[in-house]
């Protein structure tokens, strides 16, 4: 995977941290990850098609989770129902579409989010697009922004 | 979401399996899911982007993943591994394809698939794309495909 396409998810990632949640992220090291296991509990994934394809990843803490839910939507979640799932969506949905506005060379499309919960999980991308893992964290708790773009 | 896009998927998931798995699916009765909980322990996830956005999740057991991943590539992997997730991304990708030639109108690109594995997962998709469930069975063992598409 091109390390170009790396940057716009990190500036993408931290800049709605900031505008949409008033946090500010501290980036650790970006690695790269054979298998996908999410440390954390819920998982937005996001397809992107163009000239390129490729999936972005965001995983973050249930009870962060719940916490983005309620800076985003102005209450607070008893627990990870449809308004989180959609919260989390529209998060992963903000980072994608941001990076997509620093990639117009690849002329790409966003699909719709899905979000997974539960621990017992891998996701795992094509073997052919190894994924780039980017740990972040917050005062809210930590993410990680997982990039998989062929090519 | 419009019932007239169920019918390719029905078509190519059929279609697939007879013609890469000389498989012949029985289908049972589609339903609405609000939430999805996948079934089984191996789920292929591809979106869907075009004049729509939608996704595809193609969801079966894990020693029927390993079967699938068998008669695919020729040998049986004893374990989930690489080779297996691989070939279920292939698979969810070969519905997603065949659905696509039946959707010309929408004019679809297909993103990466992306493999998820472990049973304490939900798959949610955004609220606003309610999907349908499509469960088959076959000599090999049930499968569930979930369509969510907008509008």
């Amino acid at each position: 995977m091109n390390v170009d396409y790396i940057n716009p998810f990190l500036i993408a990632t931290s800049n709605v941290f900031e505008k949409m949640l008033d946090l500010e992220l501290v980036r650790e090291k970006p690695f790269i990850r054979r298998d996908f296991v999410p440390q954390y509990e819920v998982t937005g994934i996001i397809g992107l098609t163009g000239k390129t394809t490729g999936t972005v990843a965001v995983s973050l803490p249930k009870e962060m989770a719940l916490s983005v839910t309620e800076r985003l939507l102005g209450h607070r979640p008893p627990e990870l129902n449809a308004q989180a799932v959609d919260a989390v969506g529209e998060l992963t949905n903000m980072i994608a579409g941001g990076a997509k506005a620093h990639l117009q060379q690849l002329q790409l499309s966003l699909g719709l989010p899905t979000v997974i919960t539960g621990t017992a999980t891998s996701i795992a991308f094509p073997s052919r697009a190894t994924p780039i893992s980017i740990p972040f964290r917050c005062p809210l708790g930590p993410l990680v922004v997982e990039v998989g773009i062929l090519a």
